[in-house]
């Protein structure tokens, strides 16, 4: 196995104090390997870098118009977002309109990551709802897409049909077999693949065009979805959101927990996945943008992009301290 | 430069999702290494884990018995806390013990880590102050230092005679003429060396015995006030806490940013420092446990020590998804 690249670099003046590797692969949709840094053959869970994958069955299957959906509704399926007011808003109207409510979802709560909508909890003393989950519009999505099946409420067990067109899906766009699934943090399963089989269905979802039938209209209107509404995807200050705005909303790019890290790229008809191997997003968030300044599509220049390819690192008094900045294989 | 060995897995199902790998070296006060896994030579900042060094002039010197501190009071000098009640209230003490307040300490203010108290700071729309900060009791003993010799306040800057006395213990103790520095969390200096001159130094705190000469004497205070008060070195459910009360209090630990983690073992005389390369806490938590396991001060069946030596990880609904184990380089 080819041995992980190292990627990103966290300095503290003039001492290198930590070093993040990973592995990253480009791809054709026919899986032809345009760029590779480390072992595409890495094989590893996709977390919610694959969202757009477990949303494709909510659309293909008509489900997502049956119910009325928005392109907001199909950036919210795709999104962990930050529980900021859209959002939760979003999700409660959703919900309601399936005739569902916060206990319906099966992602446990989690505390809002926007901290004026957490404020605002504590202060009321109410309580943190799986409506906060960053994973709360991809239930909504599942819950609806159950709903349009019939089928029975318990969405994330993977003998369920949701969970099945899932994994069926996963399997033809990756062109693999998946060796194996996890549970996620939200409690769905989670499917495994190579890098390079997550990087061929990216590229699925870039060449993707409406009207090719309803699999490539399905993934043309999810990854259409995403990049015209990044604040639906992830919210202010995230990463998704301020590099999706930056690449003029022609690119889909995705996070997932244990950084991962995907993007979509039309135009090229390209796919990238990226696994930073020890799980840190900060390194993956850098090297996502490193690379797709690379491939021409992120302006190196543009204020956003910065943030990410050489950040300042500031203490709690608000001095840098530091800088984190791509590794040479990368730049 | 010897390539860092995998020190930590993190599981989700049966698949391998991410790896942590680092260096580690243990060593006598003279110097000789007695384990080492990666590279002993590698040069990097220790961060929080050198308090007990940048306390050590404070005790030196006599200006803690002077200010009449205790062993409290000198735990708290070494430690990154929570800001909870205790280590608030003392903190506050101190400073008006001193005749100074919130405004004079350098380190800036950061939201506290004790939730309860978080949430009471939200709730009465207080403000979050500078003992908060974690390296509060740290700049409290900065203070104590600064007053006792009647210099000026701003005791972060270089050339000001705490953080020369600091950088002249730094060096005698490494052994090592330090190779530069960095600007911590909290302002003040923080030098580099080799993992190798850090352990050195911790060992020197290991063998340290009061009654021979100012600075020995210095030393094994520091280290049995950390030993013997954990909950003033970093509170509830912190690492450093659980695993010096699982050691009896007969072993130091303490955790510094960037995964950083050294521990003092008097019984053996021996020091021991730990850099995890990419920064990852949980990784640096896991392998000092398993350092510790290996060197038999930490009882691996002790419930405290299984919480990071084999640590359940669970989602938001609270069910196990993986495990955080201990490579096979440390079991």
């Amino acid at each position: 196995m080819t041995q992980a690249v190292p990627m990103t670099e966290i300095w503290r003046g003039d001492i290198l104090e930590s070093v993040h590797s990973g592995h990253a692969v480009v791809c054709r949709p026919d899986g032809e390997i345009v760029h590779a840094w480390g072992d595409p053959e890495a094989v590893v869970l996709p977390r919610s870098s694959s969202k757009m994958i477990q949303a494709l069955p909510l659309v293909e299957s008509g489900a997502a118009d049956a119910a009325g959906l928005t392109t907001q509704h199909l950036a919210l399926a795709c999104a962990s977002h930050n529980a900021s007011k859209i959002h939760n808003d979003m999700v409660r109207d959703w919900l309601s309109h399936l005739g569902y409510a916060d206990e319906d979802l099966i992602c446990g709560p989690q505390e809002p990551r926007d901290i004026a909508v957490r404020d605002d909890l504590i202060r009321c003393n109410d309580p943190v709802c799986r409506v906060h989950n960053n994973c709360s519009g991809k239930h909504s999505g599942f819950l609806t897409l159950t709903k349009h099946l019939g089928a029975d409420k318990n969405y994330v067990s993977m003998d369920h049909p949701v969970q099945k067109a899932v994994l069926t899906v996963h399997e033809e766009l990756t062109g693999e077999t998946s060796p194996g699934y996890g549970i996620d943090g939200c409690s769905a399963p989670n499917h495994a693949s190579t890098l390079k089989g997550m990087a061929r269905a990216m590229a699925f979802f870039a060449a993707a065009r409406e009207g090719q039938g309803p699999r490539e209209t399905a993934a043309a209107r999810l990854r259409d979805a995403m990049a015209t509404h990044p604040e639906y995807v992830a919210g202010e200050g995230r990463a998704c959101t301020n590099l999706m705005r930056a690449m003029g909303h022609k690119v889909a790019i995705k996070t997932g927990a244990e950084a991962y890290f995907i993007a979509i790229l039309p135009e090229q008809e390209l796919g990238v996945a990226l696994k930073i191997i020890d799980g840190g997003t900060r390194a993956a968030e850098n090297a996502i943008a490193a690379i797709l300044a690379k491939l021409g599509v992120l302006d190196p220049a543009h204020p956003e992009a910065a943030k990410y390819l050489d950040a300042p690192i500031r203490n709690w008094d608000g001095l840098q301290t530091g800088r984190m900045c791509a590794s040479s294989a990368l730049r």
